[in-house]
């Protein structure tokens, strides 16, 4: 009782300096979660770690959540979005490039020739991505990223992709910062693609957004300095990646993680090899009708090695299905 | 007028919620600085980006202030500390490397002989520190960096090398934070020896340190994930890194930037180049009675290219001899 009433207290005043903190705060917390385990095992994490009394208490600045992008914040099929966004880039630059007339790779694309691109494997595929999206400014690829989340439509929902985003998941995240929580993003895509967007979708800001990295390389362009972006990759942040993108950018071992796929298995694990109190969640995709159902057996978002440790780690595993109202809060 | 009330009533807030920016609230701003030029054009600066009737407001989210580490923030003579740091450990891992008493590097630095170093060039000793600093867990070696900050004094001033923050500085960081800023570290050395006491000393959390980068490993080590530390750099966040570093960890141009030497000419660029008022200071090291005095020559902190390139971008340059009253809090 007591417990209820002080988050009220803090609602009120999260209320008066942040407006979008309120949605959350007014009606009830992450109301668009079915009553069931996975509801009740957050809300109760969340009320363990910031009861100053309880043994379970952890200080705000220790309240680190980690989120994963793709297929946890936001959908990730028939294809990862930036991967739907590269490959838009591969065209655009076409032009720019009549030697690739005798790429295999290139034509295995134009024709949409899947046998060709699966035989030739995901090598000459990156080359050519990583070709097609540098030499810019990073500057001019943020303008280029902004307008084709501006104009691209999703062929299934035919929507932008940025309508895309779980409501379910934006709740928690709400709900997190409201309870004190630093919540970031640690994805397997590029902070670059997520960064124009995300602020206004999740809350979270550019310096709370971990990635994959390509090269940029420091250069005076017009007696101006800028960034230009290479072909090559410095860092992939997924899998055993993650862990080391949250040492580098963060600092601190989280208490909490959120994933839906075997990228996210190592990330999930040294959140909860911590000590103390630690909630790792795993979102499952079973809803064929809303969303998409695939977990064992798919090449984007494969979720198997993570599903059978769930159980023995305590991670929370969230049917779509059954623990969301809503995925998407366009929808009915 | 208003202004100056708009400010003690922020104050009055923030000492309601963080103990730790009252001093900087109740005192006079920058209390340890000289009345000047570089003094008053930092609380111009600042009152104007946060003038929201102004023509240079910047909403607060996008105050970023960066600032280096070595120098700049502490002392860094007479060689970078996290070096007599990685030194050391050189000396503690001997007994495990038999093979080091045909090392070259090895013998030179246990001779100190200076001239078989410089004969050498970086690379080997490089080569030897690496190695000497990595093979354990990244916990191992934050406790080793604890212990060792502990335990070792500084040569000249005979304490600890925490002790060596300036104390302008620390007032510095406080008056932006007060005023809406994000304050973030960006240096050429390595976030893992900066963390362990950054938030004491400057009030920056660990995910607020960006720096150089030691390749890290994901491992399962005793059925627990670990990540170890590997003898390779991944990242050099100097010079011409800086500005990347910035980029990947913040994702903003920021608005001020601080340094001491021309491996922040970089930073101070990309920060000045941006639209808007901006604030690029360098520290000049002129007061040898109080600390140390070097520039265009000196091998550590060297201020060659960044002193010329300061009066035409209208960087301050602060003499530490003539605009501070103190530079370390325990001198009288």
């Amino acid at each position: 009782m007591r417990r209820g009433s002080s988050i009220r207290r803090a609602a009120v005043w999260a209320c008066a300096f942040a407006w979008a903190a309120c949605a959350a705060a007014q009606s009830p917390a992450l109301a668009s979660w079915n009553d069931g385990e996975a509801r009740t095992r957050i809300l109760e994490f969340v009320r363990a770690v910031t009861d100053k009394s309880g043994k379970d208490y952890v200080a705000p600045g220790d309240r680190i959540a980690v989120f994963d992008n793709d297929g946890t914040l936001w959908a990730e099929q028939p294809l990862y979005f930036q991967a739907l966004f590269m490959l838009d880039q591969v065209k655009a630059a076409a032009p720019r490039h009549p030697e690739w007339k005798d790429n295999a790779a290139f034509k295995a694309l134009a024709a949409q020739d899947k046998a060709a691109l699966s035989a030739m494997g995901q090598k000459p595929v990156l080359e050519l991505l990583g070709v097609a999206n540098s030499g810019m400014t990073v500057g001019e690829y943020d303008a280029t990223i902004r307008n084709w989340l501006a104009t691209a439509r999703h062929p299934k929902y035919q929507r932008p992709y940025t309508d895309l985003v779980y409501l379910p998941m934006q709740e928690l995240l709400a709900w997190l910062r409201l309870n004190g929580f630093s919540t970031f993003i640690v994805s397997g895509g590029s902070a670059e693609f997520m960064r124009p967007w995300a602020e206004k979708a999740y809350g979270i800001p550019p310096e709370q957004v971990v990635g994959s990295q390509q090269e940029v390389k420091f250069e005076m362009k017009d007696g101006k300095p800028v960034l230009t972006r290479q072909s090559q990759f410095a860092f992939i942040d997924d899998g055993p990646g993650k862990p080391v993108g949250i040492y580098r950018n963060i600092g601190k071992r989280p208490i909490a993680a959120f994933g839906n796929s075997d990228g996210d298995l190592q990330m999930l694990q040294v959140t909860t090899a911590g000590e103390g109190r630690r909630l790792a969640l795993i979102v499952h995709h079973d809803d064929a009708a809303r969303e998409y159902a695939y977990d064992r057996k798919s090449n984007i978002g494969k979720l198997d090695q993570a599903l059978d440790a769930a159980p023995a780690n305590h991670w929370i595993v969230v049917s779509m299905k059954k623990d969301w109202k809503k995925v998407f809060a366009f929808q009915q």
